[in-house]
Protein backbone atom coordinates (compact mmCIF):
# COMPACT_ATOMS: atom_id res chain seq x y z
CA UNK A 1 0.00 0.00 0.00
CA UNK A 2 1.30 3.43 -1.15
CA UNK A 3 0.91 5.69 1.26
CA UNK A 4 2.08 9.50 2.31
CA UNK A 5 4.75 10.64 4.62
CA UNK A 6 2.06 11.81 7.05
CA UNK A 7 0.35 8.31 7.12
CA UNK A 8 3.65 6.21 6.90
CA UNK A 9 4.95 7.92 10.22
CA UNK A 10 1.11 7.29 11.70
CA UNK A 11 1.68 3.58 11.09
CA UNK A 12 5.64 3.23 11.77
CA UNK A 13 4.80 4.88 15.03
CA UNK A 14 2.21 2.88 16.16
CA UNK A 15 3.74 -0.64 14.91
CA UNK A 16 6.95 0.88 17.03
CA UNK A 17 5.14 1.41 20.35
CA UNK A 18 3.20 -1.81 19.72
CA UNK A 19 6.45 -4.24 19.46
CA UNK A 20 8.94 -2.43 21.92
CA UNK A 21 12.81 -4.42 21.52
CA UNK A 22 11.92 -6.22 18.26
CA UNK A 23 13.92 -5.08 14.95
CA UNK A 24 11.93 -4.19 12.00
CA UNK A 25 14.88 -3.95 9.26
CA UNK A 26 14.10 -1.03 6.46
CA UNK A 27 13.18 -3.33 3.91
CA UNK A 28 10.10 -4.36 6.16
CA UNK A 29 9.33 -0.85 6.08
CA UNK A 30 10.01 -0.12 2.03
CA UNK A 31 8.13 -3.19 1.23
CA UNK A 32 4.92 -2.45 3.06
CA UNK A 33 4.79 1.44 2.01
CA UNK A 34 6.00 1.22 -1.56
CA UNK A 35 8.88 3.71 -0.45
CA UNK A 36 12.31 4.34 -1.11
CA UNK A 37 15.02 3.16 1.71
CA UNK A 38 15.95 7.31 1.62
CA UNK A 39 12.03 7.93 2.51
CA UNK A 40 11.97 5.96 5.23
CA UNK A 41 15.09 6.90 6.70
CA UNK A 42 13.74 10.65 6.65
CA UNK A 43 10.60 9.53 8.09
CA UNK A 44 12.56 6.83 11.07
CA UNK A 45 14.86 10.06 11.68
CA UNK A 46 11.88 11.96 12.48
CA UNK A 47 10.02 9.38 14.84
CA UNK A 48 13.64 8.84 16.37
CA UNK A 49 13.88 12.60 17.43
CA UNK A 50 10.83 12.91 18.45
CA UNK A 51 10.35 10.07 20.41
CA UNK A 52 13.56 11.21 22.01
CA UNK A 53 12.27 15.22 22.45
CA UNK A 54 9.11 13.74 23.66
CA UNK A 55 9.99 11.15 26.40
CA UNK A 56 8.13 8.43 24.33
CA UNK A 57 11.33 6.04 24.20
CA UNK A 58 14.53 5.67 21.94
CA UNK A 59 14.45 4.42 18.72
CA UNK A 60 18.46 2.70 18.04
CA UNK A 61 19.34 2.32 14.41
CA UNK A 62 21.57 -0.72 13.83
CA UNK A 63 23.62 -0.04 10.72
CA UNK A 64 24.59 -2.49 7.83
CA UNK A 65 23.17 -5.47 6.05
CA UNK A 66 21.47 -6.85 8.63
CA UNK A 67 20.54 -3.26 9.78
CA UNK A 68 17.07 -2.03 11.05
CA UNK A 69 15.35 -0.02 14.07
CA UNK A 70 14.53 -1.34 17.58
CA UNK A 71 12.26 0.88 19.69
CA UNK A 72 12.93 0.75 23.51
CA UNK A 73 10.85 2.22 26.53
CA UNK A 74 13.76 3.73 27.83
CA UNK A 75 13.06 7.02 29.78
CA UNK A 76 15.34 9.75 30.55
CA UNK A 77 16.87 9.91 33.88
CA UNK A 78 14.30 12.88 35.05
CA UNK A 79 11.21 11.29 33.79
CA UNK A 80 11.57 7.67 35.60
CA UNK A 81 12.51 9.89 38.90
CA UNK A 82 9.34 11.94 37.99
CA UNK A 83 7.90 8.43 37.92
CA UNK A 84 8.95 7.43 41.31
CA UNK A 85 7.68 10.38 43.15
CA UNK A 86 4.46 10.50 42.10
CA UNK A 87 4.32 7.16 43.34
CA UNK A 88 5.42 7.96 46.64
CA UNK A 89 2.84 11.12 46.98
CA UNK A 90 0.53 8.20 46.55
CA UNK A 91 1.80 6.10 49.05
CA UNK A 92 2.07 8.55 51.57
CA UNK A 93 -1.25 7.77 53.17
CA UNK A 94 -2.27 6.96 56.36
CA UNK A 95 -4.51 5.00 55.01
CA UNK A 96 -2.50 2.83 53.14
CA UNK A 97 -1.00 1.03 56.93
CA UNK A 98 -2.53 -2.01 57.39
CA UNK A 99 -2.71 -4.38 60.69
CA UNK A 100 0.26 -6.21 61.15
CA UNK A 101 2.57 -3.92 59.42
CA UNK A 102 1.17 -4.63 56.20
CA UNK A 103 0.76 -2.14 53.32
CA UNK A 104 -1.66 -1.48 50.91
CA UNK A 105 -0.56 -1.52 47.33
CA UNK A 106 -4.01 -3.35 45.60
CA UNK A 107 -5.09 -0.09 44.19
CA UNK A 108 -1.56 0.50 42.64
CA UNK A 109 -0.84 -2.70 40.92
CA UNK A 110 -4.66 -3.18 39.68
CA UNK A 111 -4.20 0.29 37.73
CA UNK A 112 -2.89 -0.18 33.90
CA UNK A 113 -1.76 3.66 33.83
CA UNK A 114 0.48 3.11 37.26
CA UNK A 115 1.78 -0.53 36.04
CA UNK A 116 2.34 1.23 32.76
CA UNK A 117 4.96 3.87 34.30
CA UNK A 118 6.17 1.21 36.68
CA UNK A 119 6.93 -1.15 34.06
CA UNK A 120 8.84 1.46 32.08
CA UNK A 121 11.19 2.82 34.99
CA UNK A 122 12.30 -1.27 35.33
CA UNK A 123 12.70 -1.45 31.73
CA UNK A 124 14.28 1.31 31.30
CA UNK A 125 17.25 0.14 33.36
CA UNK A 126 17.63 -2.95 30.94
CA UNK A 127 18.27 -1.32 27.20
CA UNK A 128 20.01 -3.77 24.80
CA UNK A 129 20.13 -6.63 27.67
CA UNK A 130 18.97 -9.78 26.30
CA UNK A 131 16.31 -11.15 28.56
CA UNK A 132 14.11 -13.98 27.60
CA UNK A 133 11.71 -13.93 31.00
CA UNK A 134 9.95 -12.30 33.96
CA UNK A 135 9.81 -14.48 36.44
CA UNK A 136 6.95 -13.53 39.50
CA UNK A 137 5.51 -14.97 42.21
CA UNK A 138 1.30 -15.78 42.83
CA UNK A 139 -0.97 -13.31 43.11
CA UNK A 140 0.17 -9.57 43.99
CA UNK A 141 3.50 -9.55 41.72
CA UNK A 142 1.61 -11.06 38.53
CA UNK A 143 0.60 -7.99 37.33
CA UNK A 144 3.88 -6.20 37.52
CA UNK A 145 5.28 -8.93 35.78
CA UNK A 146 2.67 -8.55 33.13
CA UNK A 147 3.56 -4.95 33.04
CA UNK A 148 7.61 -5.37 32.88
CA UNK A 149 7.25 -8.16 30.02
CA UNK A 150 4.80 -6.25 27.73
CA UNK A 151 7.64 -3.52 27.50
CA UNK A 152 10.53 -5.64 27.55
CA UNK A 153 8.16 -7.64 24.50
CA UNK A 154 8.68 -10.64 26.14
CA UNK A 155 6.82 -13.28 27.98
CA UNK A 156 6.33 -13.52 31.78
CA UNK A 157 6.30 -16.78 34.33
CA UNK A 158 4.69 -17.41 37.33
CA UNK A 159 5.33 -19.47 40.12
CA UNK A 160 2.73 -20.67 42.46
CA UNK A 161 2.95 -21.88 46.13
CA UNK A 162 0.80 -24.59 45.21
CA UNK A 163 0.84 -26.21 41.89
CA UNK A 164 -2.90 -26.05 39.58
CA UNK A 165 -3.45 -28.97 38.04
CA UNK A 166 -4.19 -26.68 34.64
CA UNK A 167 0.15 -25.63 35.11
CA UNK A 168 0.69 -29.22 33.48
CA UNK A 169 3.63 -30.89 34.67
CA UNK A 170 5.54 -28.93 37.46
CA UNK A 171 8.93 -28.29 39.22
CA UNK A 172 8.99 -27.29 43.22
CA UNK A 173 12.04 -26.21 45.02
CA UNK A 174 11.46 -25.31 48.97
CA UNK A 175 13.13 -22.44 50.39
CA UNK A 176 13.30 -20.97 53.80
CA UNK A 177 11.40 -17.88 54.61
CA UNK A 178 13.44 -14.50 55.85
CA UNK A 179 11.35 -13.15 58.48
CA UNK A 180 10.05 -16.62 59.86
CA UNK A 181 13.88 -18.97 59.53
CA UNK A 182 12.06 -21.71 60.77
CA UNK A 183 9.78 -21.93 57.88
CA UNK A 184 10.54 -24.02 54.80
CA UNK A 185 7.60 -22.93 52.21
CA UNK A 186 7.11 -24.68 48.75
CA UNK A 187 7.29 -22.59 45.03
CA UNK A 188 6.04 -24.46 41.64
CA UNK A 189 5.82 -23.61 38.20
CA UNK A 190 5.32 -25.78 35.35
CA UNK A 191 8.22 -27.52 33.41
CA UNK A 192 7.53 -25.79 30.31
CA UNK A 193 7.05 -22.33 31.14
CA UNK A 194 10.67 -21.98 31.42
CA UNK A 195 13.34 -22.74 28.82
CA UNK A 196 17.00 -23.87 30.22
CA UNK A 197 19.64 -21.31 29.68
CA UNK A 198 17.33 -18.45 30.00
CA UNK A 199 18.11 -14.83 30.95
CA UNK A 200 15.45 -13.66 33.53
CA UNK A 201 14.38 -10.79 35.65
CA UNK A 202 12.58 -11.29 38.83
CA UNK A 203 9.97 -8.94 39.65
CA UNK A 204 7.66 -8.75 43.09
CA UNK A 205 5.20 -6.25 44.73
CA UNK A 206 6.65 -5.76 47.68
CA UNK A 207 9.98 -6.70 49.69
CA UNK A 208 10.61 -7.88 52.99
CA UNK A 209 12.78 -10.39 54.31
CA UNK A 210 13.39 -11.36 50.38
CA UNK A 211 12.45 -15.19 51.07
CA UNK A 212 10.29 -15.02 47.84
CA UNK A 213 12.80 -13.61 45.97
CA UNK A 214 15.51 -15.87 47.23
CA UNK A 215 12.65 -18.96 46.32
CA UNK A 216 12.65 -17.80 43.00
CA UNK A 217 16.68 -17.50 42.55
CA UNK A 218 16.20 -21.01 43.77
CA UNK A 219 13.83 -22.25 40.48
CA UNK A 220 16.24 -20.28 38.05
CA UNK A 221 19.05 -22.05 39.10
CA UNK A 222 17.02 -25.66 38.47
CA UNK A 223 16.32 -24.52 34.74
CA UNK A 224 20.15 -23.63 34.56
CA UNK A 225 19.57 -19.87 33.89
CA UNK A 226 20.55 -16.51 35.49
CA UNK A 227 19.01 -14.22 37.35
CA UNK A 228 19.92 -10.52 35.56
CA UNK A 229 18.39 -8.56 38.05
CA UNK A 230 15.57 -8.44 40.64
CA UNK A 231 13.00 -5.85 41.39
CA UNK A 232 10.18 -4.75 43.91
CA UNK A 233 7.83 -1.74 43.64
CA UNK A 234 8.21 -1.44 47.28
CA UNK A 235 10.42 -2.23 50.03
CA UNK A 236 9.93 -2.11 53.72
CA UNK A 237 13.26 -3.13 55.66
CA UNK A 238 12.24 -2.64 59.20
CA UNK A 239 13.74 -6.09 60.12
CA UNK A 240 17.20 -5.37 58.74
CA UNK A 241 17.37 -8.69 57.10
CA UNK A 242 19.93 -9.29 54.39
CA UNK A 243 19.23 -10.59 51.14
CA UNK A 244 21.28 -12.49 48.86
CA UNK A 245 20.35 -11.13 45.43
CA UNK A 246 20.71 -7.00 45.23
CA UNK A 247 16.91 -6.47 45.05
CA UNK A 248 16.26 -3.25 43.87
CA UNK A 249 13.21 -1.13 44.77
CA UNK A 250 11.38 2.31 43.24
CA UNK A 251 10.51 3.06 46.59
CA UNK A 252 11.93 2.21 50.23
CA UNK A 253 9.76 2.52 53.34
CA UNK A 254 11.89 2.83 56.53
CA UNK A 255 9.50 3.18 59.03
CA UNK A 256 5.73 3.35 59.67
CA UNK A 257 3.36 4.10 62.65
CA UNK A 258 -0.18 3.43 62.50
CA UNK A 259 -0.95 4.96 65.42
CA UNK A 260 0.63 8.82 64.23
CA UNK A 261 -0.07 7.65 60.36
CA UNK A 262 3.04 8.73 59.76
CA UNK A 263 5.23 6.84 56.65
CA UNK A 264 9.12 7.48 56.38
CA UNK A 265 9.43 6.91 52.53
CA UNK A 266 11.77 7.77 49.81
CA UNK A 267 13.34 6.82 46.58
CA UNK A 268 13.86 3.06 46.26
CA UNK A 269 17.59 1.51 45.31
CA UNK A 270 16.43 1.86 41.99
CA UNK A 271 18.45 5.07 41.30
CA UNK A 272 21.66 4.36 43.56
CA UNK A 273 24.96 3.79 41.84
CA UNK B 1 7.07 23.61 22.14
CA UNK B 2 6.72 24.14 18.67
CA UNK B 3 6.69 21.26 16.35
CA UNK B 4 6.55 20.45 12.76
CA UNK B 5 3.33 18.72 11.53
CA UNK B 6 5.45 15.25 10.86
CA UNK B 7 6.90 15.78 14.70
CA UNK B 8 3.15 16.75 15.98
CA UNK B 9 1.39 13.52 14.39
CA UNK B 10 4.17 11.29 15.48
CA UNK B 11 3.54 12.49 19.88
CA UNK B 12 -0.12 12.83 19.20
CA UNK B 13 -0.35 8.87 17.46
CA UNK B 14 1.74 7.71 20.77
CA UNK B 15 -0.52 10.08 22.88
CA UNK B 16 -3.92 8.33 21.60
CA UNK B 17 -2.48 5.03 21.39
CA UNK B 18 -0.94 5.14 25.13
CA UNK B 19 -4.58 7.11 26.55
CA UNK B 20 -7.79 4.47 25.13
CA UNK B 21 -10.74 5.44 25.50
CA UNK B 22 -9.33 9.22 27.02
CA UNK B 23 -10.88 12.27 25.48
CA UNK B 24 -8.12 15.00 24.54
CA UNK B 25 -9.32 18.58 23.59
CA UNK B 26 -8.30 20.39 20.57
CA UNK B 27 -7.01 23.21 22.94
CA UNK B 28 -5.13 20.29 24.86
CA UNK B 29 -2.73 19.83 21.70
CA UNK B 30 -3.05 23.33 20.31
CA UNK B 31 -1.45 24.71 23.66
CA UNK B 32 1.23 21.64 23.54
CA UNK B 33 2.16 21.98 19.86
CA UNK B 34 1.81 26.15 19.89
CA UNK B 35 -0.44 25.00 16.61
CA UNK B 36 -3.47 26.86 15.09
CA UNK B 37 -6.38 25.11 15.51
CA UNK B 38 -6.79 24.07 11.50
CA UNK B 39 -3.32 22.51 11.85
CA UNK B 40 -4.19 20.34 14.67
CA UNK B 41 -7.51 19.32 13.04
CA UNK B 42 -5.85 18.30 9.66
CA UNK B 43 -3.26 16.27 11.35
CA UNK B 44 -6.05 14.52 13.20
CA UNK B 45 -7.94 13.76 9.84
CA UNK B 46 -4.85 11.98 8.86
CA UNK B 47 -4.04 9.87 11.82
CA UNK B 48 -7.70 8.95 12.00
CA UNK B 49 -7.99 8.23 8.33
CA UNK B 50 -4.58 6.29 9.13
CA UNK B 51 -5.64 4.15 12.17
CA UNK B 52 -8.70 2.97 10.40
CA UNK B 53 -7.16 1.65 7.08
CA UNK B 54 -4.24 0.17 8.80
CA UNK B 55 -6.69 -1.38 11.75
CA UNK B 56 -4.89 0.36 14.30
CA UNK B 57 -8.15 1.24 15.90
CA UNK B 58 -10.72 4.35 15.53
CA UNK B 59 -10.82 8.05 16.36
CA UNK B 60 -14.26 9.41 17.12
CA UNK B 61 -14.33 13.76 17.03
CA UNK B 62 -16.47 14.91 19.74
CA UNK B 63 -17.91 18.36 17.80
CA UNK B 64 -19.11 21.06 19.52
CA UNK B 65 -16.92 23.46 22.73
CA UNK B 66 -16.79 20.27 24.88
CA UNK B 67 -15.30 18.26 21.89
CA UNK B 68 -12.05 16.33 21.13
CA UNK B 69 -10.90 13.75 20.33
CA UNK B 70 -11.08 9.51 21.26
CA UNK B 71 -8.77 6.47 20.47
CA UNK B 72 -10.32 3.31 20.79
CA UNK B 73 -8.93 0.00 19.95
CA UNK B 74 -11.95 -0.83 18.49
CA UNK B 75 -10.79 -3.39 15.29
CA UNK B 76 -12.67 -4.51 12.30
CA UNK B 77 -14.35 -8.05 12.30
CA UNK B 78 -12.35 -9.29 10.08
CA UNK B 79 -9.08 -8.71 12.16
CA UNK B 80 -10.83 -9.42 14.98
CA UNK B 81 -11.76 -12.99 13.66
CA UNK B 82 -8.63 -13.00 11.89
CA UNK B 83 -7.15 -13.17 15.91
CA UNK B 84 -9.44 -15.41 17.05
CA UNK B 85 -7.91 -18.00 14.29
CA UNK B 86 -4.35 -17.42 14.96
CA UNK B 87 -5.51 -18.89 18.40
CA UNK B 88 -7.18 -21.61 17.51
CA UNK B 89 -4.87 -22.68 15.35
CA UNK B 90 -2.76 -22.35 18.21
CA UNK B 91 -4.81 -24.34 20.85
CA UNK B 92 -5.75 -27.09 18.64
CA UNK B 93 -2.57 -28.93 19.63
CA UNK B 94 -3.23 -32.62 21.95
CA UNK B 95 0.27 -31.56 23.71
CA UNK B 96 -2.62 -28.91 25.36
CA UNK B 97 -5.04 -31.76 26.89
CA UNK B 98 -4.30 -32.72 30.59
CA UNK B 99 -5.47 -35.04 33.04
CA UNK B 100 -8.78 -34.64 33.98
CA UNK B 101 -10.33 -33.02 31.17
CA UNK B 102 -7.99 -30.05 31.60
CA UNK B 103 -6.54 -27.69 29.00
CA UNK B 104 -3.19 -26.18 28.94
CA UNK B 105 -3.67 -22.21 28.55
CA UNK B 106 -0.49 -20.90 30.73
CA UNK B 107 1.64 -19.83 27.58
CA UNK B 108 -1.64 -17.93 26.19
CA UNK B 109 -2.10 -16.22 29.43
CA UNK B 110 1.56 -15.00 30.41
CA UNK B 111 2.13 -14.15 26.64
CA UNK B 112 1.86 -10.15 26.24
CA UNK B 113 1.18 -10.38 22.40
CA UNK B 114 -1.76 -12.60 22.61
CA UNK B 115 -3.20 -11.11 25.70
CA UNK B 116 -3.33 -7.53 24.03
CA UNK B 117 -4.95 -9.32 20.98
CA UNK B 118 -7.64 -11.15 23.06
CA UNK B 119 -7.98 -8.21 25.03
CA UNK B 120 -8.80 -6.12 21.65
CA UNK B 121 -11.27 -8.32 20.35
CA UNK B 122 -12.97 -8.08 23.81
CA UNK B 123 -12.62 -4.22 23.99
CA UNK B 124 -14.14 -4.31 20.43
CA UNK B 125 -17.23 -5.28 21.82
CA UNK B 126 -17.74 -1.75 23.48
CA UNK B 127 -16.76 0.66 21.88
CA UNK B 128 -18.69 4.14 23.30
CA UNK B 129 -19.90 2.32 26.45
CA UNK B 130 -19.26 3.88 29.86
CA UNK B 131 -17.50 0.72 31.84
CA UNK B 132 -15.73 1.49 34.86
CA UNK B 133 -13.89 -1.97 36.14
CA UNK B 134 -12.99 -5.08 34.64
CA UNK B 135 -13.33 -7.72 37.22
CA UNK B 136 -11.82 -11.13 37.63
CA UNK B 137 -11.44 -13.97 39.72
CA UNK B 138 -8.04 -15.35 40.71
CA UNK B 139 -5.29 -16.38 39.26
CA UNK B 140 -6.08 -17.45 36.12
CA UNK B 141 -8.18 -14.45 34.77
CA UNK B 142 -6.30 -11.77 36.15
CA UNK B 143 -3.91 -11.17 33.16
CA UNK B 144 -7.14 -11.24 30.77
CA UNK B 145 -8.53 -8.75 32.82
CA UNK B 146 -5.28 -6.22 33.02
CA UNK B 147 -4.81 -7.04 29.56
CA UNK B 148 -8.33 -5.72 28.75
CA UNK B 149 -8.49 -3.03 31.21
CA UNK B 150 -5.31 -1.58 29.78
CA UNK B 151 -7.04 -1.42 26.24
CA UNK B 152 -10.33 0.61 28.49
CA UNK B 153 -8.41 2.48 30.01
CA UNK B 154 -9.91 1.36 33.23
CA UNK B 155 -8.43 -0.25 36.76
CA UNK B 156 -9.27 -3.80 37.43
CA UNK B 157 -10.34 -5.91 40.31
CA UNK B 158 -9.20 -9.31 41.33
CA UNK B 159 -12.30 -11.06 43.76
CA UNK B 160 -9.89 -14.21 45.71
CA UNK B 161 -11.42 -17.57 46.90
CA UNK B 162 -9.64 -16.56 50.10
CA UNK B 163 -8.76 -13.04 51.37
CA UNK B 164 -5.44 -11.54 52.21
CA UNK B 165 -4.46 -9.48 54.78
CA UNK B 166 -2.55 -7.00 51.82
CA UNK B 167 -6.18 -6.62 50.35
CA UNK B 168 -7.23 -4.74 53.62
CA UNK B 169 -11.08 -5.57 54.89
CA UNK B 170 -12.96 -7.61 52.00
CA UNK B 171 -16.61 -8.22 51.34
CA UNK B 172 -17.20 -12.21 50.52
CA UNK B 173 -19.88 -14.02 48.91
CA UNK B 174 -20.39 -17.75 48.46
CA UNK B 175 -21.56 -19.37 45.79
CA UNK B 176 -22.64 -22.79 44.53
CA UNK B 177 -20.23 -24.53 42.19
CA UNK B 178 -21.91 -25.56 38.66
CA UNK B 179 -19.60 -28.67 37.59
CA UNK B 180 -20.33 -30.20 41.74
CA UNK B 181 -23.32 -28.52 43.00
CA UNK B 182 -23.32 -29.66 46.66
CA UNK B 183 -20.45 -27.56 46.70
CA UNK B 184 -20.18 -24.19 48.41
CA UNK B 185 -16.91 -21.93 47.59
CA UNK B 186 -16.35 -18.60 48.68
CA UNK B 187 -15.09 -15.26 46.78
CA UNK B 188 -13.72 -12.06 48.48
CA UNK B 189 -13.03 -8.88 46.98
CA UNK B 190 -11.30 -5.58 48.88
CA UNK B 191 -13.64 -3.10 50.43
CA UNK B 192 -11.88 -0.47 48.82
CA UNK B 193 -11.49 -1.87 45.40
CA UNK B 194 -14.94 -1.14 43.61
CA UNK B 195 -16.93 1.75 43.96
CA UNK B 196 -21.06 1.01 43.85
CA UNK B 197 -23.39 2.05 40.89
CA UNK B 198 -20.65 0.91 38.69
CA UNK B 199 -20.59 -0.67 34.99
CA UNK B 200 -18.24 -3.71 35.31
CA UNK B 201 -17.14 -6.51 32.66
CA UNK B 202 -16.45 -10.02 33.77
CA UNK B 203 -13.63 -11.46 32.54
CA UNK B 204 -12.24 -14.97 32.50
CA UNK B 205 -9.77 -17.74 31.33
CA UNK B 206 -11.86 -20.45 31.48
CA UNK B 207 -15.66 -21.15 31.37
CA UNK B 208 -17.37 -24.58 32.02
CA UNK B 209 -20.24 -24.23 34.25
CA UNK B 210 -20.20 -20.99 34.84
CA UNK B 211 -19.93 -21.35 38.45
CA UNK B 212 -17.33 -18.48 39.02
CA UNK B 213 -18.84 -16.26 36.96
CA UNK B 214 -22.12 -16.84 39.04
CA UNK B 215 -20.15 -15.81 42.01
CA UNK B 216 -18.19 -12.25 40.63
CA UNK B 217 -22.37 -11.59 39.51
CA UNK B 218 -23.35 -11.75 43.27
CA UNK B 219 -20.20 -9.52 44.23
CA UNK B 220 -20.95 -7.33 41.39
CA UNK B 221 -24.75 -7.19 43.14
CA UNK B 222 -23.06 -6.81 46.62
CA UNK B 223 -21.58 -3.32 45.16
CA UNK B 224 -25.06 -2.35 43.43
CA UNK B 225 -23.30 -2.09 40.23
CA UNK B 226 -24.01 -4.02 36.61
CA UNK B 227 -22.38 -6.62 34.95
CA UNK B 228 -22.07 -4.94 31.36
CA UNK B 229 -20.91 -8.40 29.94
CA UNK B 230 -19.11 -11.26 30.60
CA UNK B 231 -16.35 -12.99 28.72
CA UNK B 232 -13.67 -16.26 28.79
CA UNK B 233 -11.03 -16.88 26.07
CA UNK B 234 -11.93 -20.45 25.96
CA UNK B 235 -15.44 -22.51 26.43
CA UNK B 236 -15.57 -25.94 26.83
CA UNK B 237 -19.52 -27.28 27.27
CA UNK B 238 -18.92 -30.56 27.55
CA UNK B 239 -20.98 -30.84 30.41
CA UNK B 240 -24.32 -29.19 29.05
CA UNK B 241 -24.65 -27.26 32.04
CA UNK B 242 -26.62 -24.02 31.89
CA UNK B 243 -25.29 -20.43 32.71
CA UNK B 244 -27.52 -17.51 33.62
CA UNK B 245 -25.32 -14.57 32.62
CA UNK B 246 -24.54 -15.01 28.55
CA UNK B 247 -20.68 -15.02 29.10
CA UNK B 248 -19.09 -15.07 25.84
CA UNK B 249 -16.18 -16.99 24.15
CA UNK B 250 -13.52 -16.44 22.41
CA UNK B 251 -13.25 -19.35 21.24
CA UNK B 252 -15.10 -23.06 22.00
CA UNK B 253 -14.04 -26.51 22.55
CA UNK B 254 -16.79 -29.23 22.03
CA UNK B 255 -15.06 -32.07 22.81
CA UNK B 256 -11.19 -33.12 23.24
CA UNK B 257 -10.37 -36.89 23.07
CA UNK B 258 -6.79 -37.61 25.27
CA UNK B 259 -6.44 -41.14 23.28
CA UNK B 260 -6.43 -39.92 20.40
CA UNK B 261 -5.38 -35.54 20.84
CA UNK B 262 -7.89 -35.05 18.71
CA UNK B 263 -9.72 -31.63 19.72
CA UNK B 264 -13.06 -30.28 18.23
CA UNK B 265 -12.41 -26.74 18.31
CA UNK B 266 -14.16 -23.64 16.95
CA UNK B 267 -14.57 -19.88 17.14
CA UNK B 268 -16.32 -18.85 19.97
CA UNK B 269 -19.98 -17.57 20.79
CA UNK B 270 -18.38 -13.94 20.73
CA UNK B 271 -19.47 -13.56 17.15
CA UNK B 272 -22.83 -15.05 17.38
CA UNK B 273 -25.83 -12.24 16.56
Amino acid sequence: MKLKRSERIVDMTATLLDNPNKMFSLKDFTTKYESAKSSISEDLAIIKETFENNNIGIIETIVGSNGGVIYFPKLKPEIQEMYVEELINDLDNPKRILPGGYFYLSDIITNPKYLENIAKVIASQHYGEKIDYVLTVATKGVSVAQAVAKELGIPFVIARKESKITEGSTVSVKYKSQSAPNLVKNMEIGRESLKENSNILLVDDFFRGGGTINGMASIVEIFNSKVVASYVICEFNDKGLTQKLNTKSLVLITGMDPDTGKIDIQKGTIFDK
